[in-house]
């Protein structure tokens, strides 16, 4: 039996500023990573973020990132482990905190943006990350590029651990995405996308950028809900998934 | 048997900037208020003062404030009650989660500054923040001031409640601290500050600034780490109180 | 001759956040009020901003607020008067900088918000913030709500000043604002808010909440971008009034 | 005739928080850099400075940073060249604003921490924000790493230009500094340190790491004045330059 999870980030509004589609992608997501108020949201968005996720009842995650709203935490920041640690964990706190008054348990952890980026490429980085999240609650699972450095050290640490792969980016030999700035790193055709998604997660191989087959682990897809070809493209991979026998669910049921 | 806390503001220093005498006041603190990164402090402080704080056995709390670094969480802030509430959730699970990770327990929460300051004048403010503590953990002490809307709030919902007094304050008849402005508003000689404590701990009265003594209930003083004399004072203040047969404690083993 | 500006506040995304109608507000208004990067707003939006009014040729302001990017802006704060001062001037300079790297001179300044709202109640504070704007640009406009403190600080000190009308809010007799919460404080009744700008500019006269009518000076009128039926609004509005005589135009030529 | 400028960091102070000893360094500067709000300081901060500076009579600089408060602009950010560009724009613009107010002329600017780094090794950086400088005010004086990128760039750009040299530093062939964490990197003994600056002073040279002699321009040196021991270095390299017939004067003298 095959199983994946399809998450997406949720929550990313800041004060008067309204962004995503949460309420349109949350029913065909099985997973949502909450922005902690570092990169994106503030504390009256987190709570009305986890009321849609929890009525949902979808596998609720937090969505640290560094401490560039101006940036929207896009921007790789030359932090210390240390401080990447003491970060996330600030951020898994607070999260926490509105879980807990809503009688929600958090199931993961997924780094945002350019902390996702450096921990995929840093394992002192990922290592500390990992740490903190251990220390913090060993049961949460850590939703990682598959492949990727913040994978092995959740691996190594014994927390866990999801790997997450991308319907719309090629993929190198060596398992690392493509740069978005080579020819070839966007994956347009969306037939081409999804059945390449259908072979990751049944053969656990997709044919890199080169041409030739690689290994692969698909736990998680990546799945966006902005705009109506987005949301579009996201039902009809859930419809192909079943149909091919594989059960979309939320990570709590796949690490 | 008389007992009475000592509290006392730690950790808010923020990335490059230190402030405040931690090493130096934790010795003769019951109780710490430790800031959580709105008003003052960050996650590296948070981590560094619970270390310090957790090594020194002494209560700890957390002293969430605005979102104001540049104020100092000093500014009064139009919040709605909602706001409030939602600040004071995201800065206590902040907190919390450094101390999960170093296996210290939360016990008391104090409101910093403005948020403060305009809790014991505005109830529900005062309810909303209560609300949202209890919601969280409903063995949190609030430490409020002695006489406020905040105290009531707190009592009226059933949690824990501390409340406090200063030293260096005048009280108006009705138990509200006298405005600063006005002249006899800081009690400066320090032997009458002492004895007004003791006062307030044993008999539960003050003489108002009008002469005329009221009841006021004094569970913690609030003291204060800057400067040799500031130090000076709370360590005459302990030996008195306790020559005085009161035990000096943290707020765990009085309310 | 009567002469009236239409005054939109403009460029109020901040990094990924984008909010507003900046390119369809722009051929409606005469002048534009620019945010500066507290309330909202951030350096790549203000140089985006001035592009796009440069290039429609209109008034062209400083929109300078609070240091309240959650709030935007929108929450009272208990700043000083020097504090209203030196924030205002800061944003100033920083909006000014790109202002004169394109070749473009400030036409005038609008507070924001709750420092609209407080410096129209508050003579110091308004006295404060036109002593920073008269030491920047002494040929700088003031633009006030309409007989309020700030129109009238900023009279005392011989600076061009501008007063401000709402046609979707009702007055009170002493020409302040009904507050949001009474009873028919907005005018929702499109026809009637046209009629009763057109008699505001052309009598200087408008009737109050109570069905007096009362003095009113009306130099610009605040309009807004956001959603077709506004925009509607303001095309009416502009059409109206140039079918009754008035000419539409900066505040530049009206003060 | 020798020339040189002694350059300081000034007004990094913010809120509550005071840090440097601002007193004490500017009677031995020449030129400052005064922080602009974004890595240090806020408006009232600046407000103070410059009257500070201004009284002194010294060059006051603009010393834009980073938007990374929490890590004091130390960090390196992955901005785009435009973002540098209009981050030093802004801050340069603020800083102008309460040079105008008091009657002070602004003579340069020198970037702050990592973005000052950044921009000595990537001369596209470094060209945009020289593009902001000079759009700005084409009179301003560049304050540069001796020998960078940001320094080639002004020149190239046609800017008056100023090259930093460090008391403390050790030197590669290249003109690099040699990295803080390699062994050497730090000129300790302090006659040493300044024997090595009266020579880059007086016959362009320096002994890189390595042994070898390298030639190098120094039109300022930077300073420190935090603490007595530091205090008493500049005091002392400033008798030494002018027993050694080196004047020492503001960089608008120099360049």
């Amino acid at each position: 039996m095959f199983r994946v999870d399809l998450n997406s980030d949720l929550g990313e509004s800041f004060g008067n500023y309204k962004i995503g589609s949460d309420a349109e992608i949350i029913p065909l997501a099985t997973s949502v990573n909450v922005a902690c108020g570092y990169h994106a949201s503030d504390p009256m968005v987190m709570s009305r973020t986890l009321d849609l996720a929890g009525a949902a009842g979808i596998g609720i995650g937090a969505h640290p990132g560094f401490p560039d709203l101006m940036g929207f935490g896009r921007r790789e920041m030359a932090v210390s482990p240390e401080e990447g640690k003491n970060y996330v964990l600030y951020q898994l706190g607070a999260l926490d905190a509105f879980c807990r008054t809503k009688g929600l348990k958090m199931q993961h952890v997924k780094p945002h943006g350019a902390l996702y980026n450096m921990a995929a490429k840093d394992y002192a980085l990922a290592q500390a990350i990992c740490e903190g999240i251990k220390e913090f609650d060993s049961d949460l699972i850590v939703l990682a590029l598959s492949g990727g450095e913040l994978a092995r050290a959740a691996m190594d640490m014994g927390l866990r651990t999801a790997q997450e792969v991308f319907s719309d980016r090629a993929y190198e030999e060596d398992g690392t995405l493509v740069n978005r700035r080579k020819p070839g790193a966007m994956i347009t055709d969306e037939d081409e996308a999804v059945r390449r998604i259908v072979r990751m997660v049944k053969e656990q191989k997709v044919t890199a950028i080169t041409g030739r087959d690689i290994p692969i682990k698909a736990d998680s897809i990546c799945v966006h809900g902005d705009g109506a070809k987005a949301l579009a493209f996201v039902k009809g991979l859930r419809e192909t998934l079943t149909a091919e026998g594989v059960e979309v669910c939320p990570l709590s049921k796949i690490c």
